[in-house]
Formats: structure tokens, C-alpha cells, sequence
């Protein structure tokens, strides 16, 4: 895959690599304890971006500026209407009237015959439109098109208890603004692989999931994906298609993810937090050595 | 407006009437301090609700089952689709094969002539497809259908500071399953009037704002919208097109729900917790007496 952004597309080690464009600031009267005081406050940035294929526009979705090509990437393939990354030609900044490339707007060549293309844009917009999905059909349209996990993967609960710290350690914006989810890539020892924040709890997941197979770590099936938010059935079903075998999270899960992680087999962890954890699905890759 | 629903439509006083589709018991494994056990883990409902108009397919969204009326009402209202209560004809249950209501899809006749209807489809799909919305001229769009708030609306300090404690105490699925987003409407001197959760955020600002419309409160020009999570552009848009004059939430805004704000006058609060907030824009409504 060619790309002809500057942007950074290293494995990051234990940070994200936030830049400026995701803060800004913004004179706000802050009230504390009976008085008020006119401060600068940083704030989360929240822009749309446009994801064009070979020219024409296929989805707007707010986001928070910055890896927007990991965001592309992790969308196609996380909803199915790319295979792999060798499908993945070109993306494109979309330059404005003046030439300077437009900050909000991106176009991807993907390397799919056109009439297979139009197949997985109708099945894809049938079932998973970008305002949800219809349980059950849905259910067996993603099973088909993801591969089990394999049952080797296992992981620590010392290991798992220890992923929170290293997520909020890495959130870099968050830890700035107070307004962006965080998704992670772990080793199954608890090593960080990768880290992208975003205001939209799908777009990190989506980032991550985009750098991921850029970089030719898909699928992810010896690795572990944590989330600072909740785990709903999107989610889940993102992971799945990465081959992740164990999901995490700090807050709780949809009855709809719990569902999907069953019959997936996905490992699912939710509530992780301080000193504990509830395992929903598949609690046999959670062992003590 | 009629609707063949059993639903309790009455203005809950200070608790959401939510029934028990909401919450669902499975089975999980809880690892606390060293040790697992197996204990039956109440979790919130995640299911699709189809949206029909006059029979048609119209939209998608993963919603928690419950006050689909009231979700299907005010997602047509705050998006533009409707202008007020008038134009809701009738909202009914869809029959299943076997003559059983649907509990996932709910249908509405809109008193909209067709032509009329037509060019709101198209130029809401423009501006504000469900995965998101275009910046500057979504900004101005936005503007052409709101009303300012009248500038007579005040609140003191310690009423918002209130306002969480009393959010939190009605959301009684949240309670028990940690998994729902919270949207409540009160007085300007902090008596709540309805109160709507959900495991989408959009949903229960919604669901709120669909209350509110068929119960004749609409425009909310004398009413504080208050939300459990973070405030994006979505939740000001929503809330402009109650008439909302002060928005509060627990967390942070973005960028662009501030930029928003600060274009069609609402006060904006957040991280309104403990023992307090900021303003980030119309500070001249939150006022000492």
C-alpha cells in the first residue's frame, strides 16, 4: 500500500503520537467551590471526515483529526469491504481549491474488481449501515466472514489487571481534555503494540485496527484489544474481524456484544478495573501459570 | 397524535419508567482479589429497532428496548424530519408473521404531504446522514431551522450543581447493569420532568426530546437538558431543535459541539461534577440570585 501522507506509520512502542490538530483551546469560565475564573481550557477536537473510494464519497463520520489513514483502513477492513490489506491500493489526501490538501476529506484506491466491489457494498450497507445492525442476520453474516480465533491464546489475570494503567498512561489527549476513548493492542504478556485515541468510541477502535493491518499484524490473533468505554455489539464485531481473541474493556458490555462474543468465541472482558474483572465469554483463556 | 402502544406516556416525575426488557441476567465469571467465582450478571439490553415510515424501511439504530415511540418521535424531530408534534400521525407497533408485535420495529405515519417529505429526506441525508455531519455548512443549515432561545432563561450555580445527583439517582438501569447513558430535562430551577436511558447516547437525548414533544412541553425554551456522558456536536444540534437554552453534561464537550454552541447561543456546561463546572459559551445564564 502507497500512501503520500507524512504521517507517522511506525509501530508505536508506548504512546499514541497525538499531535496538535487534536487539542484546542478555548477561554471557558470555570466554576470551583462559589467563584469563577475565565481560564483557557483544552478542549477534544471533533471534525468530519469524509472517506471518499477512487473519488466519490462513501462515508462522513465525525472523528478527532490525526491518523486519519489508519481510520480509513480500520473501517474498510474492520466492515468487511476489504479482504486484507493487499486490497487496499492507494490513499489519497484530497487536495482543496488553493492545492493545499484538505484536512478533512481523503480518497482511497482500493485494488477490488469493480463488480466485486459493488457485491460487498450492497451486502455491507444491508446489513451493517452505519447506524446499526439487525441482530440475529447479522450475527450470520459476520460468522462468515470470520475466522475463529485460535484457542491457544491465553492471558493472565495479573496481565489483564495491569492493562487499564498502561491504556490511560498512553492517552496522551485524554489525559489533556477528558474527552476522548482510547483503544489498545496488547501482546498476551501485556506488552503495548499500539495505541489511538478518538472522540468517536468506533473511530479508535477503527484506528487501531487500521494501523494494525498497515503494518501487517493482522489478523490479531495472539494479541489482546482494550477500550476505555463500554463494549457494545459494533465493537465486538470490529475485533472479530481483526481476529482479536480476547477483548477488554473498562466499563460494561452490551447484552448484544455478550451475544455476539459467544457464538464468536470471542473472549470478553468487561469491568476491568483496580483490582478485578468479569469474564462474560470463553473464560477458559484466562489462566492463572 | 395516536399511537396503538400500551406504553405508559404520562410525565414521569423524577424516575424513568423502564421495564424490564432493559436488563438481562448471563451468566459470568467474576474475578475480584485473587479469586473467581460464578455469579448471574445483570446487563443492559442491546437490540436493533427499525424505524418504518408509512411501512418503508427509513432507518436502523441499535437502541435498549423500551420507549421506542418516544426514540422514533424525537430522533424525526431533533434531525428535522418532522417540525412539531402535528406532523406524527400515528406511530404503530409492526405484526410480526404471527400476528405478535415486532418488539424491534415500529412504523410511522407522518401528516407530511409526500412532496414536502421528499425534500426534507433529501436534504437531511445531505447534511446529517447517521455517520455524522459536515462542519460550516451543517452549521448554517442547523441555523436556518432553529430559533435562538429566548435570553430570559437563568439558572443559579447551585441549582446546576445539583443536577448530577439527581441524573444519577433516576437512572435506575444504569444502576444495575453500569451500562447506560442517561438524558433527563428539568426546570430552570432543577425539578426534573422526564428522564431517558439508553446504551447510545444519541438515543436517550432522543427518547427525551420524543417525550417531550408528544407531551406538548416543546420548545424546551424554559427547560435545562442534562446528559450522563460527553457533549458532541450531535447533542447540541439535537437539543438546539428543542429550543434547549442551557446543556449541561458530567463530562467534556468537543470542539465542535463548543463551535455550535457558540453559534445559535446555548449555554453550554460541562464537567459539571462535585462541586463544579465550566461554561464554554452564553455564560450570562448561569447567574447568583
Amino acid at each position: 500500500m502507497k500512501t503520500d501522507s507524512t504521517e507517522d506509520r511506525m509501530v508505536d512502542e508506548d504512546t499514541s503520537d497525538a499531535g496538535g490538530d487534536e487539542i484546542r483551546e478555548h477561554r471557558t469560565v470555570r466554576w470551583r467551590r462559589g467563584t469563577s475564573s475565565e481560564v483557557e481550557e483544552q478542549i477534544a477536537v471533533e471534525e468530519p471526515l469524509e472517506i471518499r473510494l477512487a473519488g466519490r464519497r462513501f462515508t462522513l463520520t465525525m472523528r478527532t483529526p490525526g491518523h486519519d489513514e489508519d481510520l480509513a483502513a480500520g473501517f474498510l477492513f474492520a466492515e468487511g469491504f476489504i479482504n486484507d490489506a493487499s486490497e487496499l491500493d492507494e490513499i489519497r489526501r484530497v487536495r482543496g481549491r488553493k492545492g493545499a490538501p484538505d484536512p478533512n476529506a481523503i480518497d482511497i484506491i482500493l485494488n477490488v474488481p469493480a463488480e466485486g466491489l459493488r457485491a460487498r457494498l450492497k451486502r455491507n450497507f444491508v446489513i451493517s449501515s452505519s447506524c446499526g445492525v439487525c441482530g440475529k442476520t447479522s450475527i450470520d453474516s459476520i460468522l462468515r466472514r470470520v475466522a475463529p480465533a485460535p484457542d491457544s491464546a491465553r492471558v493472565e489475570p495479573a496481565t489483564l489487571l495491569a492493562l487499564p494503567e498502561k491504556l490511560r498512561a498512553g492517552q496522551r489527549v485524554f489525559a489533556a481534555t477528558g474527552g476522548l476513548h482510547g483503544a489498545a493492542i496488547f501482546t498476551l504478556d501485556g506488552t503495548m503494540l499500539a495505541l489511538r485515541e478518538d472522540i468517536g468510541r468506533h473511530n479508535a477502535v477503527d484506528k487501531v485496527i487500521g494501523h494494525a493491518l498497515t503494518n501487517a499484524m493482522v489478523p490479531l490473533t495472539h494479541q489482546i484489544m482494550m477500550v476505555s468505554g463500554r463494549l457494545s455489539f459494533e465493537i465486538v464485531q470490529k475485533a472479530a474481524a481483526a481476529g482479536v481473541p480476547i477483548l477488554a474493556a473498562v466499563s460494561a458490555p452490551s447484552s448484544l456484544a455478550v451475544e455476539l462474543a459467544d457464538e464468536i468465541g470471542t473472549t470478553l472482558v468487561g469491568f476491568l478495573r483496580d483490582d478485578s474483572f468479569n469474564i462474560y465469554s470463553r473464560p477458559d483463556r484466562v489462566t492463572a501459570s
